[in-house]
């Protein structure tokens, strides 16, 4: 038996586009003489479609995607993950499920029994599950079929679920699994995805065949990896990432195979293309070929300047450097040796005499106060002002520049440098923001050598340093990360050496800056824990603030 | 035996705080000479306290109030909402909980069965479901302890659930039900909640004790409404709305009583309390006591002013008037007629000057274009930094003036007017703010009459009407509310006899705004579906768009 796996770039909603992405395929499908095609998790919808689920127009729409498919299986086997109506009044209304086409006809159609909601999952939103575990007979072979989280309660210390759905389904005697999957890229989670692969193939002593989406939705990063695993817990053949792949396999060869082949992991390349493709993805599934941005001469603005124009080509790419009295002359002219590095148009556009019209006026208001924070403000917010009138007039998006540490920590101005239509690097820490500055420069200087080592600083009051207010970046980083990450409490985190006043500080500006994160654009998610829909937190609560 | 509601105002992580208020309820009880009291839902805690859930710090620090409540409950039955610890390793870490404490020991813990996750509601992201269903026995009575969602299974055309926690404990014989609850304010919910505490009882003929939360929670607002009800299905006692109340009640009195005693409804005075409530209470449990927002003369900023003064006092509420070439007269003179009936002070900081120094800076990058809504943009942006130079430099907290008819069809500002802390109108039509406005002034002329008669404009460019770009807010309203809260599709909206091109346009222009929406502030919640939390669409989404 021949078997393709379609690793695709769904687009939520577009369901044509979906229908006409997955006919192409099963042409390729056919070419190779395959006997069965297997598409990812609710790909006529894209994942995740989050509350169209609710709209029964949008199942309806859904279900006509369907239809076609059927009407394609007449000579191929088609696996595709599509929601489906309960039949039951009881529970909630649709599954999340696997159709089996074959000959024109629903052969079965299975639903997931494990529904993530945790991070930035909500399946149990929408689905509710099913603990029906038969097997699909296909030519001769039984299999298995499961949907995503399905095969992921094994191997953990603290399983999340009660039940592991194979274990149910082993006794039935598959010849081997399929998984239909829309598992989200982030650091490591690549590894993981095999452990877990390699994990069930050895327990069950069956191969399993595993398809991932691919591509962007939204701030949700799709590395694709598609697997294919032999029985002795072989990677036989992986898929490649952050890009689509369709690909067939032999199933005899499989049975027997113990050959390894999977990809080697690089934790920092594979972040620079998971923005990469995070940014690419944002504007062509809005329609947008254009981006603009505001260029500093600092490494936020720079790698993310630099990620834009190897999404989007540097001619797409507008920035605008908007120096004012407090900007150092190395902040302009590293800016503009960055953009003719990368071949972006850019802009100067000064913002003294704005400063002083908004001076001015605010000047009866204002009297008997003192330059504060307020007026650092009011620069960062005319930058907002600038930015946001470019992407107007020229229908390009404005890309927001902060990085995961900052936001952290609330040292950003709203509606300000925190403006933007899609943060680019805000899930990654200044630290690895520097690293990532070493990675895009390892075979030339792209970004000015001066941006990556001159001390870090806003330029928003005379001789300001980002270490004036906070503490040494690596302290900084370690500290979030095991607060935000790994969710350790204030003692957890003292005991691990912090300084106590220190760890107390940055928690409570982590706690008292939701309101911030709350009014950013979503963020690409290249971490475990993202800032944005994977990280839930009330504004008016006390704790650790 | 007598028992206590104590209907109280948490906040979520404030430990001391919630401690105190329920050590206060306590002695009030003993006064009483109460046999149990009763709190709410997770009161530990305060509701909901989302990822904070997921730090065991945070739980420790629940646990630590638990070991306080128990050690008071030597000589009095205390009931109270926690999470506790699954002692499995199985399944979810974490149980929505009710502790039952008495003579200083735990008598019982009961966990909730069913968890609600749709809307605002996230429970199954952390809870494992429980379904042990014994009673507690206390003093010669058999009790049967629920939580919230456990009731509301029940009369519904189409169940959430597939089982109904009560229909298992009634075979244990229990004397009456209690409900330990945190169930949101919605417009017609405290009739639905009225009408789920009825069928209850009538169903399982013994009465129930039903415990809510008062006060607001970032956008959550819980109206409290606590209520008693007889085995005949008669509503015996029914606590206020939208503030603290600590009752005592008679068992022998209500095991007898068929007498009814609800509060009479009215959906515009609970709408109009609700959102005062929010206002208070984002205030108070920031820490903040001042508001700031921009006054234009107009019906939305007029509401949001006098809501705001309602809940913080005039005096404490500053308004910011901010003409520009395109303001009328009557903007300025209606907003300054509000401010002075309400004894708000208020600046008037005109913008002209400072749009010309954009003007003047933006001249060589817009060379060859035309005046059109990025110029418009600009003027709503100024503001915006104005507005937000007050709040910086005052401590004041912006207050976002936008109706929900705007923030459905993206007619607002990214950075302008969409600034603010907290979104006070956010959820209410357009249509509805007039009615409010109407309400206002039942008892005399608060809002000036000019400000309700003429016809909306942003003013943003000469003679701009809303009417220019949208269709009367009456079928607009009636569009957006058939897609929006009752989730019907363009042929089933179109089918109810509007037409049809205005059909496809508005539902599209709400899904292709999805992007402001995500940016913007929190939202006070008043309907059954609010922007924000309740409400989570993906922005790259192309579904009739």
């Amino acid at each position: 038996m021949k078997i393709t796996l379609a690793q695709l770039n769904y687009h939520i909603g577009n369901f044509d586009m979906n229908l006409r992405l997955m006919s192409d395929a099963i042409s390729q499908a056919h070419s190779d003489k395959s006997d069965l095609i297997i598409f990812g998790e609710l790909s006529t919808t894209g994942y995740p479609p989050r509350d169209f689920l609710e709209f029964s127009d949008f199942i309806d729409r859904s279900d006509q995607v369907l239809d076609q498919l059927r009407a394609l299986s007449t000579d191929i086997g088609i696996i595709v993950g599509a929601p489906s109506r309960n039949p039951k009044i009881e529970g909630k209304d649709l599954f999340n499920s696997a159709y089996f086409f074959y000959g024109g006809e629903t052969l079965r159609v299975h639903h997931k029994t494990l529904l993530p909601t945790y991070d930035i999952f909500d399946e149990y939103r929408y689905f509710e599950p099913s603990y029906d575990f038969d097997l699909v007979e296909f030519k001769g072979k039984k299999i298995a079929l499961t949907v995503c989280e399905d095969i992921w309660n094994i191997g953990n210390e603290n399983p999340l679920y009660p039940i592991c759905p194979l274990d149910e389904m082993l006794p039935l005697g598959p010849d081997f699994i399929i998984n239909i999957s829309a598992s989200p890229f982030s650091v490591n989670h690549a590894e993981a995805r095999k452990q877990v692969v390699r994990d069930n193939v050895v327990r069950y002593q069956i191969p399993m065949i595993y398809v991932n989406h691919v591509g962007a939705q939204t701030e949700i990063l799709f590395d694709g990896g598609s697997l294919v695993a032999g029985a002795k817990g072989n990677i036989y053949k992986e898929l490649p990432y952050f890009e689509e792949a369709i690909e067939t396999i032999d199933l005899d060869d499989l049975l027997i195979a113990d050959t390894e082949a999977p990809q080697i992991d690089d934790n920092l390349r594979e972040m620079h293309d998971a923005v990469v493709m995070g940014v690419r993805d944002y504007f062509g599934k809005l329609g947008f070929s254009q981006a603009i941005l505001g260029l500093s001469g600092g490494i936020d603005s720079a790698v993310t300047a630099v990620i834009a124009a190897r999404a989007l080509g540097g001619e797409n790419v507008r920035c605008i450097l908007m120096p004012s009295q407090f900007s150092s002359d190395h902040s302009v002219s590293d800016a503009e040796q960055l953009a003719k590095n990368l071949n972006m148009p850019y802009d100067i556009i000064p913002i003294a005499n704005i400063y002083k019209a908004f001076d001015e006026a605010l000047t009866p208001a204002f009297v008997g106060t003192e330059f504060n924070v307020t007026e650092e403000n009011i620069q960062a917010r005319i930058r907002g002002v600038l930015n946001m009138a470019l992407s107007n007039k020229f229908g390009n998006i404005l890309l927001n520049t902060s990085n995961k540490s900052e936001m952290a920590v609330g040292y950003g101005t709203l509606y300000g440098d925190l403006c933007g239509g899609l943060s680019v690097i805000g899930d990654i820490y200044k630290t690895d923001v520097y690293r990532l500055a070493e990675y895009i420069n390892k075979d030339g200087v792209v970004i000015p050598t001066n941006t990556i080592t001159k001390p870090p600083s806003a330029e928003l009051r005379p001789n300001q340093k980002d270490s004036d207010s906070l503490p040494d970046y690596a302290i900084l980083d370690e500290i979030l990360y095991e607060y935000i990450e790994n969710k350790k409490g204030p003692k957890e985190i003292i005991a691990m050496g912090h300084e106590e006043a220190l760890v107390r500080r940055i928690l409570r500006l982590v706690n008292i800056n939701e309101f911030k994160r709350y009014q950013t654009a979503p963020t690409l998610r290249v971490s475990s824990k993202s800032f944005g829909v994977g990280r839930r937190l009330p504004i008016v609560a006390k704790y650790l603030s």
